[in-house]
Parts: structure tokens; C-alpha cells; sequence
């Protein structure tokens, strides 16, 4: 086993999940362990604290007329339950067919270790070409907490022309994907209430309005029969997807006949009009993420009960915005909801859907270095997912985000058994030079 | 404290639960305490095993010529959590103004003792005018599930020409109650399923249908907007409330406004076209018990469940069948869900709907003596509930039965400080002696 892989192992062996108070003296020493890394391989290093996890940012010398590149990381991860469903230890990595097994090894230890190993061949070859900064997070896994304060607070320290981030996707093995869009979110809970009390159905049933039937037919109001969102002016501002992106998409591996296979439903469902990747990657959904209410026991319990609630999450895409699309959807609620229960409605978080042009300079920097280190032509796609800490770059540095992501489809982060092949890791940080080079004259 | 009362709160004492398991020593020991009773007043008395609880069956010596009476009634009682609510321990009765506080005071052990006690008395006067059979089971709250095999198996020993039960309510304090109609029940349950896991509702959401969304879809289709169930042939049989019967409940006490404060509901909600207790006592309804999908905990976890349930009864009215009723819900239900996600229907318990003839000669019967035990017109009413053992006995036993509860609105049965006012408990010893006078030559 070579010097870089063992590197990785020793960054998986902390079991740095940050969701989880009794692990924060592993993300502490995981943290600490990342700066000695950092200033070993020839960076200024700072160990930040926050108010939450710490911070680790390190610099190279950095030299006017360059271009100066921050590339975000975490080296926080997930929690590992259900533990028994590993078949190994999720912090004692394996190896097996050269795929490195081990909770972190793609999100995002796997990835950020690649940019850092790219660094230090560069650095020991003496051809660094930009001035770099790398921000790597503790708290990316519980919602990026203090980021952005951090990002305001350290704003002059942390200024630069592009940002890179690899903890997105590649669309199937060895095939280089550039990620120039992802969704945004907003999040709501709706209660409705009507007996004080749970009753009797048999003795108050009929005359009394069922909760449960209410949410039920409230939710139902929410899309029409072809599954597009009835909300008024949900999609008020929602760019149509350009003809490009179609061609791009239509070109990406797998289709429909995959996603039946890999979810296991009987047939797709979505707006009508649209294929199922630009139902996912361009159009916004209204999804109900959980429902609950009166006895969900073995058997029956003939209960008329006194409450019931549901959680939402919007997936938003340019341009909505979180906070206008709630307005809109509690307006809706209120029009529809029955007189004869009360309801609570409470916004949760939001995050702005994110869209850069891939095109641009950067974009197409990103794109050269991804063909090279490949060598094959880049799929250009956008994701369904969220993350919100990209708007929060260009809000507070004012600069783009490349995403250019090695997790493979099968990989499991956030799951048993994450894992991430060997060849992935060697891509990452032949990738990240080619990355450096071609940023620093884009 | 008399004799009578005295005899009761040894009966409450005992915590004869049938539901759980670690009660049956308890439930034993009660049913042979109650065989005892029955015998030391001078009844010939069985203790009778049975797959579950044991079943008190007990007769005074029957003579040619006499109308023969069983009653009905049940020694066991519901669990008593929350333990935490009850103002004195609920199996060690407590007195408060003339008012008996404990698990069982009224529902059952209150209401059958004063039949017991009525019969003593007759019997130490020498004039029981019928034959008796007492026929007491210890499983009522757990679903009487062994007791329609019981009453199979004894058909000669049990044979009678008509049944009194006292376990369903009066409409208010001093108003004498007869209830001559009961709603059956059918029970549903309907699981949608959609993806094989739980999936990220960013990475698939919108291609793919959400299970709680085609559920929420569905369970909305039962009813119209004014709150009548939409599905097709669902009143098919449903009897016309009769004119007399209108005339009837509009007498009896206690209307919305106090249906509307007992509750808390904001206001009434039910078919459109028929008062709230018409609602209650005579239409079927349609409702959901319980719904289940997706994240239940707190805040948000953006996920696309793999399925999600809903737990249904209906409560039906004469001429309503169980089953005809479950197979009108499946299709219904198969005609409206979704292509996109796979359902699931188990069907669970069913019991008629109990309609009879409160002017029949044993209904007159009933009410002369409920007039004459409590000094004022008879209040004629039908129950929201159900009590399936009632449409046992016409079936197995051939005979109509007469509901003469006790029960209080306010008697907190199957609750936390269930209580029986010890003017109810004489009223039910002489309510027994003018029955059973009554029911000899009806």
C-alpha cells in the first residue's frame, strides 16, 4: 500500500461525526490531525474554532498576479447507524478490490484528501500555480452551522477568484461529470388540529371532522393529476431549461429503464413534459417527507384522533426563492384547509437554488481539466440535491462554485458500507493539478 | 357503607385487566371470587375455562312455563395508563361525594354487580319471576374473542327468550336510557409502496411518486366535499332514519353547542343533511384511525419514503354488511390509486350493525321499567358504537337483546378516574328487580 492511500486510512480511522455531541473529541483530534497534514506538506495553517466545530484553513505563499483558488472541503462525516448492517468496522477501513470501504471514504474524506495530495505533488515539484486556500469544515453534515458567519467574519482572509469543491457526483464509472446547477429548499411542517382529544370514533365519528382526513385531503390539493405542483405561482420565475442542457443531458448514461431498476418502483411519476433528469435536475417538486397521526400500533384502535402532521420540503430552481415560495404555499394552505379543524403551519430551513454558467471561464477551465485527467468528453449536469453553503460563497466571497465530484453512484455516503474506489482517488488528485493548472490562466 | 356497596369495591379491587398477559392471575382470581358470589346468593354456578378468560355462567333453579332472561356482562376492565392521571390509585376504589372512583366502576363491574344484587334481593324474597341465566365473560375488552365459540359450544345450556346488557350509556344524569340500535364496524388497513428504500428526496424527487402524496391522493377520494362517503354503492342498504325516531332524539338533552364544547372542535363537520347525532347514530361513516410514512422526528430529513399507511374503520348502519362494505372500498380504492405505486389492503375485524324494535313486547317491556325505576319518560335512542356480541347472540342464541346502560356522559370509562355515582348503582339494583318483573310476562 502506497504512501497516499495510507494517508487516507489514517484520515478515516476518526470517527468524526459531527451530528453527535459525544464525538466531538474525535472531530476535535480529526481536526487537529488535518492542520499538522496541512503545514507538514509546506501550508500556513489555522486550526479555527467556532462556535461549533473547528475550522481548518491553510494558504500557500501567495504571490500577486495569480489567481487565488479556495477549494472547500469537510472532514466531518455521517453517523454509521445501523452499525450492523457494515460488514466491516465503518472506521477501520478496508480494502477490497481496490475500493476502500470506511464511513467518510467519499464524503468527503476521500475527495477533500485528493485535492490535498494533488497540493503537495505540486508543491514538492515546486509548480503550485495559483494562490491557494483551502477551507475545509467541520459541520458540513449538520447544516454548515457557523460557515457563513465564519465566511463574513474572515472574509478578506478567505477572498479569491473561483471556489472548487468536490463533493457531488460522476455519473458512472470514469466518466468526468461538471455540475454547474443544483436545487434549492424550503422546509414547512403543517399541523392540523380539531378534538381537544383524542375520541371515541364510534361515539363521536360522523359529526366531527377527521384530522387525518383534512391533512389527507389538504395534501392532496398540492399537485394536479399529472403531478405538476397546484400551487398559484409556484413556478412564477422558473427558468426554462435551455436547448443545450437537453442535448447535454440526453447525452449522460442511464436513463428511465436504470432509475425503475435502481429505486424499484413500478413505473416513473412526474410533471408531465419533462424526462425524469429534468424532473429531478431543472423543475421544483413539493415532496411530503413524513405523515403522522392517531394509532400507527398493530391492529385497530378505533380512535377519531386529535391531531395530525405532516413535513414538506420544496425543492426549488432558479429562479425561486425559498422564502416567496412558503408565502405562496401557505396561502394555498389556508384557501384549501377545512373550517372545521384549525392549522399550524411552521417554516423550517432554506437554501436558494444555485445555477452558474458552465461556460464561463471557470466552467470551461474545470471542464479542460476534467477531460484530461479522464480522457473522455465531460457529462455536463445538474443535481437534485442542495447545497445551500454554495450561495452562501457567492453571497459573502462573490465567487462561483466549480463542482466537479468523484462520488460514484453506488457509493453509499450517508449509508452502511460508503466506500470509494482506489482509481476515484488517484483521478482526484491527478485532477486537482490539472484543476490548478488550467485555473490559473483562466 | 351498606352491605351492597361494600360488595362492589371488592369487586373493583380486583385489577383483572384483560389485555395484558401479566394480568391473567388477577382476571383468575376475579372470575372465581364472582362464581362465589353467585353461588353464596343461592345460583347454580359454573366456572367455565376457555381458550382465554374464564367464562361465570350461573342460573337459579328454571321451572317450565317461565320466560327465560339472560344477562349479560363482564368482569374484566381496561388498562389503567395513563397511572399517572388518576387522582387515587384505580384499583383501590375511593368514594367522593357519593361518586365511586375506580377502573371497572362503570364499565362493567358496576353495572352487572347491581343486576347481581337486584336478583339477591329477589331471591332472599322469594320471587325471581323468571329463569335466570347470568352469563358474565372475561375478555369484552380484549375483543370477546372467545366467547361467540363459548356461546356455539352451549347453545341448549344458554338458550333464552331474551337478553338484558347494561354497558352502553344514559344521556345524562336521571334520564332513563333505552338504546335499541348499535353501529357495526369494519376495519381496513391500506399500505402504498412505491421505492424498495427510503430515498433522497433531492437526488430523486420528481421523477419519482412519493407514496404519502398517493396516499394523501387517495384517502381524499373517500368522502365528497360536504363530507359523504364518495364511494360508489357505499349507502346501498343504509335504512331511512325514521320519522319517529327524528320526533324521539330531537327530546333527548344536549345538541351541537354541547357537542362543540365537549370536544373543542371549532365546529361540526359531517354529511350534509342530517343533525350531529343523526350523524353519530344512524349514517355510516368513513374513518382514518391512523396514518404513518417517512420522518415522524424532529425537524426535517429530506426523505422519499419507501411507503406509507393508513388504518381505516368504517362504521355502519342497518342494512350494512361488513364484508360487502370492505369489497366496495377495495375497488374503490383500486380504481382510484395510482399506477406508480403498489397497494397493499388487509382487512381486519367486522361486526354488523344492531338495530331492534324498541316497541316490540320485550322493548316496552324494557322501557316500563326503566320508567319505573327512575320516575320519568324514557329517553329512545341508537349508539355510535359498536358491540359485536350483541349480533352473536341473535345469531348463535336466536334472541333480541335490551341495552339498559348506566353509563354517565361523564363516567370516564376506558379513562383515568372511571367513576360510577352510587345513585346509578341502586338505581341498577332496582332497575333489575322491575326488568325482570316486567320481562315475566312480556
Amino acid at each position: 500500500m502506497d504512501a497516499q492511500v495510507s494517508k487516507l486510512l489514517d484520515f478515516l480511522r476518526f470517527a468524526s461525526i459531527s451530528t453527535d455531541g459525544a464525538y466531538a473529541g474525535d472531530v476535535k483530534q480529526c481536526a487537529e490531525w488535518l492542520a499538522r497534514l496541512l503545514k507538514e506538506i509546506g501550508l500556513e495553517t489555522q486550526l479555527n474554532a467556532t462556535a461549533g466545530h473547528p475550522v481548518v484553513v491553510a494558504k500557500n505563499t501567495h504571490k500577486p498576479g495569480r489567481r487565488t483558488v479556495l477549494i472547500y472541503g469537510h472532514y466531518d462525516v455521517q453517523p454509521v447507524d445501523p452499525l450492523g448492517l457494515w460488514t466491516h468496522p465503518p472506521f477501520e477501513p478496508h480494502i477490497e478490490h481496490e475500493v476502500i470501504f470506511a464511513r467518510g471514504a467519499t464524503d468527503n474524506k476521500g475527495q477533500i484528501m485528493a485535492h490535498i495530495l494533488g497540493v503537495q505533488e505540486a508543491l514538492s515539484r515546486g509548480d503550485l500555480p495559483v494562490n491557494l486556500i483551502f477551507l475545509i469544515e467541520g459541520e458540513e453534515e449538520c447544516g454548515s452551522t457557523h460557515l457563513e458567519r465564519f465566511l463574513s467574519e474572515h472574509r478578506e482572509q478567505l477572498r479569491c477568484d473561483i471556489i472548487a469543491v468536490s463533493d457531488t457526483g460522476m455519473v458512472g464509472r470514469g466518466i468526468p461529470t461538471f455540475t454547474y446547477g443544483l436545487r434549492g429548499i424550503a422546509a414547512m411542517e403543517i399541523k392540523i388540529s380539531g378534538p381537544a382529544m383524542d375520541l371515541h370514533s364510534g361515539i363521536y365519528g360522523g359529526a366531527v371532522a377527521n384530522p387525518i382526513t383534512m391533512l389527507a385531503r389538504l395534501l392532496a390539493t398540492l399537485h394536479d393529476a399529472d403531478g405538476r405542483v397546484a400551487v398559484e405561482g409556484f413556478y412564477d420565475g422558473v427558468a426554462p431549461i435551455e436547448e443545450w442542457e437537453k442535448e447535454a443531458w440526453a447525452k449522460v448514461p442511464g436513463g428511465d429503464a436504470e432509475l425503475i431498476k435502481l429505486t424499484g418502483v413500478p413505473r416513473l411519476f412526474g410533471e408531465a413534459g419533462y424526462t425524469a433528469r429534468e424532473q429531478i435536475w431543472a423543475r421544483p417538486t413539493a415532496e411530503i417527507n413524513g405523515i403522522g397521526g392517531g394509532y400507527q400500533g398493530l391492529g385497530t384502535k378505533t380512535v377519531l384522533p386529535g391531531e395530525a402532521f405532516a413535513k414538506l420540503t420544496f425543492r426549488l430552481v432558479p429562479d425561486q426563492q425559498p422564502a416567496a415560495v412558503i408565502e405562496k404555499v401557505r396561502k394555498h394552505l389556508a384557501q384549501h384547509v377545512s373550517q372545521a379543524v384549525r392549522m399550524e403551519i411552521k417554516s423550517g430551513h432554506g437554501g436558494e437554488p444555485y445555477l452558474m454558467n458552465p461556460n464561463s471561464p471557470g466552467g470551461l477551465a474545470a471542464q479542460r481539466a476534467l477531460k484530461k485527467t479522464f480522457g473522455r468528453d465531460v457529462a455536463l449536469i445538474r443535481e437534485g440535491g442542495s447545497i445551500p453553503i454554495v450561495q452562501s460563497f457567492k453571497k459573502v466571497l462573490e465567487a462561483e462554485t466549480l463542482l466537479l465530484g468523484l462520488a460514484l453512484p453506488d457509493c453509499r455516503a450517508h449509508s452502511p458500507n460508503e466506500n470509494f474506489p482506489i482509481e476515484n482517488f488517484r483521478a482526484g488528485i491527478r485532477l486537482n493539478q490539472a484543476l490548478l493548472q488550467e485555473l490559473s490562466a483562466f
